[in-house]
């Protein structure tokens, strides 16, 4: 791996379109002094770190005046690459910024590539690659969970936890290369004892860190929860009814609803994603309906949570059972959250049966009930909390300070690194020779390091990178 | 008129959406205490102006974490405001950016309202009303001449020139009212034939600028131009190959050529905005071919030039001779550029016949003719030339260095103080008493003093400012 950091890169930074600023950023040797050829009022190079300079850019080649601007002058390696950079904000057109990118790019810059500033902050040094993919996470982060887990992550987190094991088990790894060198003479520089102890923690981080990922996802992705039911059982008024509070919130900051997917909702931080779905029943009225209804099916099908929605005054406690048989015997570990609806309309006889169904029900684990009324906006909090309960019943507790897994990479090398653990545990137990532990310690080791970028190829490199934005 | 500049405001004042970077902006006394409350790991009270700071911002209600971000302090009053201004530049994710306006906002911050940076700056006197103006139009601008007429009055343009004109008609005015001030006593302290050369200057310098509005009103919103021809003129394969060659141009950076209307094009720094249209025949196949036609019409009405295209190879010099007798009846002032197509399929007898027709025509300065293939690409070079020169030859004349007015705000300011201006010269002429002339030059100095904003209302602030961008 040779990274070519001679040259100077330059981009865009701030999202395109109209705006009150747009900031174009270089990182590299000639930063300055490219900044500089069309910079003027001031000269850059006599400037220290850390400081910003207010001045008139100027294209070289025709002498037009390009833009007022403010330059920010970061010196190497005290800024975010570790290389010379200087932010340039300037007015925020999309006219001025090609403007102004295509002078710079005449004076030796180079256009970066996605994700390139951030690659060279890596290979600089200044982030390990598990928290240069948190940058990209923390960008795309839209609940407060999934920004927690990033910002963690950003700032060490479980890099900090692995590094310090994997230190440790180079350590023996180096003392069972020792043994090799020796061949023949039957030596033991490894305590074996001692490697099994660590071996055992190492897994069980490896494997905690496992286990967490389900979780990331969930908050990385959202929690994909179907409505599902009846015609008419409420289903749009349930999802209007949810949706309306967060709307309110959204809006508090005009012009950001719009990127956000209309159906999704953050419940205590948690990124739900609500799908209403056409009303099933078992003779649909036309050849339309029987396709909403099959692709309510395959919804189900990649749902996480499952909450069917049924109207209290118009359905036997026989009708719901039979619902939930079906749903139950086609997705066995699909967990379920009944909720009765027009509470509020409905005769005590009904209550009193659906709760009758609901205590016989609610022994199964996998379910839980509660009635509301969606139009009149009654038990919406006790839909939510009962939510939660589902899902972290399911497995997926929600504790921001934790150190959770969200990139499917790591998870990856993660089950990798426990797999080579667990030969080397084995072959530990069953007195295998040293060379094949060896063998797999440096396998394991390799899965570790990985993550962290210690080990790393140019392929990984772009794959990670190209997924970031120009400009980062 | 009290601009309540005791608070502090805050905006995200880059464009919303994902990026590397967001810039959130503070204005006002208490911006660098406002920030410090959230802001860890450094004094900013202690701090120079102009300076960059890296740290943590933390939610001090909640002690959550909300992102690692560089402040840049402004210390008043050496900032676009003249007030104390941070600018926090952190993660570019529209979630991160509400948390942290929301946390600004819990620490007495106040949302800014659209355009209020720059009102600010305009009543602290960083800017006059005409530059300010000019801040919005620079933001919008998107052709080399927008952009420079934009940037020139940004830079003083011809505020500067009203400004001493005006400052010399103040003192004639002074010198009326002192005259009035002594009554009967029949004094001229006002040297009338002084103030008449004056007024001629000045009325000069303000037709001048009026005449240029035309121009700048081209420059700003671009030049209308309509394609018409009859059906399989080659109108559509013209208009792609007019935009091909800009839109190879633009997508020399990524994601902006979006932005763009799909159908314009900028020749030489001037914006055409090309309209292709229903080819025109006497009888219309359908109703649908009709109304077709009949919008033709109606477009072409609303140009300010026409592209008639026609077939080099069937068609009559006769029949293109009674097309142009339509139009010219129908639009007697609308400059025409006379287009052959399909030059490279045509005869020598009918290239003969078609360049007697033009040199015929020729005479007639409305109208240029020449020919092209718009689908060899051929003589497009030369038609983007004939356009520029239709262009200019309709008074247009595109000077980037001149003063020009594109503010339809200013053109009527101007028009008002024309008239108060001939008003006055009238009267001097005609020897009417010193009170109607005080009075005739108090309304031309108004007019003249509400493009720089030396007069102003609220309500003329309210109805400038709230056409920028929130965060400006």
């Amino acid at each position: 791996m040779v990274p070519t950091l001679s040259d100077t890169i330059v981009a865009l930074s701030t999202p395109p379109g109209i705006g009150a600023l747009a900031v174009v950023r270089l990182s590299g040797p000639d930063a300055v002094a490219i900044t500089q050829a069309l910079f003027s009022k001031k000269n850059l190079a006599a400037q220290p770190g850390h400081t910003l300079h207010y001045g008139t850019l100027r294209d070289p080649a025709s002498g037009q005046i390009l833009d007022e601007v403010v330059a920010a002058l970061y010196r190497a390696p005290r800024s975010y690459t570790r290389e010379d950079v200087v932010e340039i904000s300037g007015h925020g057109s999309d006219f001025i910024v090609r403007q102004v990118l295509g002078a710079l790019l005449r004076q030796g810059a180079r256009l970066a590539e996605a994700g390139e500033f951030t690659k060279r902050a890596f290979l600089n040094g200044a982030l390990d690659l598990a928290q240069a993919e948190a940058v990209a996470d923390l960008i795309a982060a839209d609940s407060a969970l999934s920004h927690q887990v990033a910002l963690n992550q950003l700032r060490g987190g479980f890099s900090d936890e692995l590094r310090g094991l994997r230190a440790q088990l180079i350590t023996f790894a180096a003392l069972l290369e020792l043994e090799l060198d020796f061949g023949e003479e039957d030596v033991e520089f490894a305590d074996r004892t001692g490697l099994m102890r660590l071996l055992t923690e190492v897994q069980g981080v490896v494997n905690g860190l496992l286990r967490s990922f389900e979780l990331g996802n969930v908050i990385k992705n959202g929690i994909t929860t179907v409505i599902a039911g009846r015609p008419n059982a409420g289903k749009s008024t349930l999802l209007n009814a949810l949706l309306r509070e967060e709307r309110a919130i959204v809006s508090a900051i005009p012009g950001t609803t719009r990127d956000f997917i209309e159906d999704e909702v953050s419940i205590d931080g948690l990124r739900f994603r609500f799908v209403d779905t056409a009303g099933l029943r078992d003779n649909p009225a036309d050849e339309v309906e029987a396709i909403g209804v099959q692709r309510t099916r395959q919804r189900i099908g990649q749902a996480a949570l499952l909450l069917y929605l049924f109207d209290l005054t118009n359905m036997t406690p026989a009708e719901v059972r039979a619902d939930l048989g079906e749903f139950t015997a086609a997705h066995p570990k699909l967990p379920v959250l009944l909720v009765g609806n027009k509470q509020d309309a409905a005769t005590p006889a009904q209550l009193t049966a659906f709760t009758q169904l609901a205590s016989a029900l609610n022994s199964d684990s996998q379910l839980s009930t509660l009635f509301i009324s969606a139009g009149q906006r009654l038990g919406l909090e006790e839909l939510q909390d009962a939510l939660l309960t589902q899902v972290r019943g399911a497995g997926l507790a929600t504790t921001g300070a934790a150190t959770i897994v969200t990139n499917v990479r790591h998870a990856r090398a993660l089950e990798a690194a426990a797999e080579h653990l667990g030969a080397v545990q084995q072959g530990l137990a069953t007195g295998r020779g040293t060379e094949l532990l060896a063998a797999d310690l440096r396998h394991a080791l390799g899965a570790l390091g990985e993550i962290t970028g210690d080990i790393s190829s140019d392929d990984l490199l772009t794959s990670i990178f190209t997924q970031f934005c120009i400009g980062k």
